[in-house]
């Protein structure tokens, strides 16, 4: 696929998105106007939300942040001793001593070393330096505001960023209206959507001479495919950035989703620490994390950071300019990355809770993978891969040629036809696999992240249309 | 001056900006370690930050938000019933009934309609339409993504955006890093800092085959200058902006904010209503808010809303798209939103406190304006305009040659070299006027959002400085 094909996937991927939001809020409305339909309420598991599937918050997390909010919180007996001091803290080095103020512009510093312990804990040891990591309010702020450092638009020719397909969508976007020419390199489906380094190889040859690549944009663990690089293919992809001299963003927004047992993440900064020069001391690499994804969930707080490792130094100006142009990051959120990085331990008033919040939430997923490929893997002319992590499962639909057929008659991608139906009929939303670029195969994506009942419910209503449009089509 | 030469200046204020925040930083570390300096601690007023300042936040703005992330303090009866009815109320209307999922992209649509009424109320009737209301991360990022949408960076000649000098410099900024043409206008200090229409029209002359200059950018109540535009001069603007056909940039956040007696904010959607067609129905504007500035003063939170009036059909989606890749402004700062525009009514139980404290706060930024004025125009060498509106004092230094030519030697801004004098010799950091494009005279900014407490200090630590720095260079 050429690079100007894919700008129309990106185009087409916004009109999708759209339309099925709106569809979703038309729909509501009718429903509370008392318009009858199958259903008494949409579930909508297009977008990773956590907690509009049903996912509670961490009472520790909420606890703290009212205190923070409402110090007389602090003073009361109604919460927990950790709570209250913690809350105590946060405020202490808040300018003012209030959520109200605004923060240093790359973030409140001693939460910014707290990320910094909590990544080089998480890396085995790898160090670690607050002066390389920025707070910003989620991960897609931070993602754009470094490619907009890396591509110049009045480049000519255009500057290229390597970016998987199936892909996050609104990356893609993104990147591509700050004037990167989006390279796309395919997953494999049939590899459990493994990242294969002869693709990488292939997507970089494909474009010579039409555009100059400049960064490779890796998801891990994946979206939409639920795929979990291992160690080796985290080092094959570090290998072809050095050689091929991109700098590597890293989204790894999911790095405590992990449901597969045996399986693990390894983080790009550790992999590149740990292979040693000249890797270790000039790879160029960005990696993201965020409060709205994992356990936490807290995606209404807007909280995120990105770590940047072998930044040269003559960028390191524009970088802080960058990210101050918004003044700083919510408050609340930049709190919230701190309760993130650092939980309650044992012997803490709230760690017994919190744990078993926690653990009840990772079971929840573990859960809901199990029974997402027990029920879809049954379907006829449905099948799913493994979901080792991520928020994601993105099950293949293998359509009849006659529901391809009247899809194609309408104007519509295959799988966008079998999402508007599947909406209007039971009232389940879920994304369509061209809005992530897939092309030649048919997919949906479902967000996990809910609770057991919503999944259920999901689940039932997938199977009860499946069967019905597979029927009607056949 | 030329729009090269401007260009300069935001380049320059850039490093001025950074320099000064973080020459605070560092003296504030030394003072932690014990380094001794003639004072314990750093006043910065060079921020418009009330909390930062010793304002306190409104207690019913934090009760609700305490009550809507940890909603078991609705259940409770430790918090006023109309904070725990409103917590309810907004919650419900949160998706999955939580403040940590993501809202609707341009904000939660109960609260785009109750800003909606806020803003009819405001301007006596005229009407609002949520659907052209969309609430954001605070008004800086509003205000960018409206100007990314105006200015093609591919044009040539490039597209020009006219601005006041002086003006609020991240604003300029953030405009040319989108590839605006910053094309300055000058307020006089002698009128009052007031806006001049004959002014306009030079600037615009000025460019002719320069740039295609296609917005204006107005800031009223001004920053930093604190004059208030009279309903003749928005006209004045409005008239202009149709003759000419310039998109109409309004950075309305100080609109709360009027300190002196007669004086009235008039917003310019009000007065481009009232000015009937042509104007009402074709001229483009777009006002931003927020609930940083004003009586809420909650920056942290980063809530704003910014509404389109004339918007060409055309643009509409464009607009929704550019507003929904970031997912959603932070809902905290949404609920602040909602808080702002819709606060406790006579009767309701939170009434009392929260009229009674907004009352303290405007009482008290009246008390600092009119001390500001005693005591800077009391000093040799200095004289302030007056202060009508807004978060700051833009007072004039009259500064000795000598004073002068050592910051020439030292390849300093003279306005810049005292500033950096006032912070090291007695802890004040204010902005020098060459930070906001000022050129030819110098001038201090001084955010006036202070404790009654904290602005005696302020005048004590200038007085004290200023009248030694004088005398040496006298």
């Amino acid at each position: 696929m050429s690079v100007l094909q894919d700008t129309r996937i990106t185009v087409r991927s916004m009109r999708i998105i759209d339309l099925l939001a709106s569809r979703v809020e038309q729909i509501e409305k009718e429903l509370k106007q008392g318009v009858r339909k199958p259903y008494k309420k949409v579930v909508n598991v297009s977008w990773g939300d956590p907690q509009k599937g049903g996912v509670k918050p961490l009472t520790f997390v909420r606890q703290v942040l009212a205190a923070c909010l409402y110090p007389p919180l602090i003073n009361g007996d109604k919460l927990p001793v950790d709570v209250r001091q913690r809350a105590q803290k946060l405020l202490s080095v808040c300018v003012g001593g209030s959520l109200g103020s605004y923060t240093a512009a790359g973030g409140i510093p001693l939460i910014k070393c707290k990320i910094a312990e909590f990544i080089s804990r998480r890396d085995g040891g790898v160090p670690s330096y607050p002066e390389n990591i920025y707070i910003t309010s989620g991960s897609m702020w931070s993602l754009l505001n470094i490619v907009s450092l890396l591509v110049d638009r009045q480049s000519s020719p255009k500057m290229g960023v390597l970016a998987s397909v199936p892909s996050f969508s609104t990356a893609l976007i993104g990147m591509s209206q700050l004037g990167a020419d989006i390279v796309p390199y395919y997953l494999k489906e049939e590899h459990g959507w493994e990242l294969q380094i002869e693709e990488l190889h292939r997507a970089l040859e494909s474009v010579k001479g039409v555009c100059k690549p400049v960064a490779l944009y890796v998801i891990n663990p994946g979206n939409p495919t639920g795929n979990v690089q291992s160690r080796k293919s985290v080092e094959g992809v570090i290998r072809f950035a050095s050689e091929k001299r991109l700098f590597i963003l890293a989204d790894e927004v999911y790095q405590e989703c992990v449901h597969e047992e045996g399986t693990k993440f390894v983080s790009y900064k550790q992999v590149l620490a740990e292979m040693g020069p000249p890797f270790s001391d000039t790879v160029e690499l960005a990696s993201f994390h965020s409060a709205s994804k994992g356990i936490m969930g807290e995606c209404g707080l807007r909280g995120g950071y990105v770590e940047l490792v072998n930044q040269e130094a003559s960028v390191k100006n524009y970088t802080y300019n960058l990210f101050s142009k918004d003044s700083c990051a919510s408050v609340p959120g930049q709190i919230a990355m701190d309760l993130m990085v650092d939980p309650p331990q044992p012997g803490d008033p709230s760690y017994p809770l919190c744990n078993e919040e926690s653990q009840h939430i990772k079971a929840t997923l573990v859960q809901n993978v199990k029974r997402i490929h027990e029920v879809l893997n049954s379907l006829p002319g449905m099948s799913c891969q493994p979901v080792q992590g991520g928020a994601f499962a993105f099950p293949r639909l293998h359509l009849p040629p006659a529901a391809i057929q009247k899809a194609e008659e309408e104007g519509l991608h295959p799988d966008y036809f079998y999402c508007v139906r599947m909406l209007e009929e039971v009232g389940l939303c879920a994304s369509p696999g061209c809005e992530f670029g897939q092309e030649g195969t048919n997919h949906i994506r479902i967000c996990i992240m809910t609770s057991v009942d919503t999944m259920e419910e999901v689940l039932r209503r997938i199977s009860s249309f499946h069967t019905k449009f597979m029927k009607e089509y056949y």
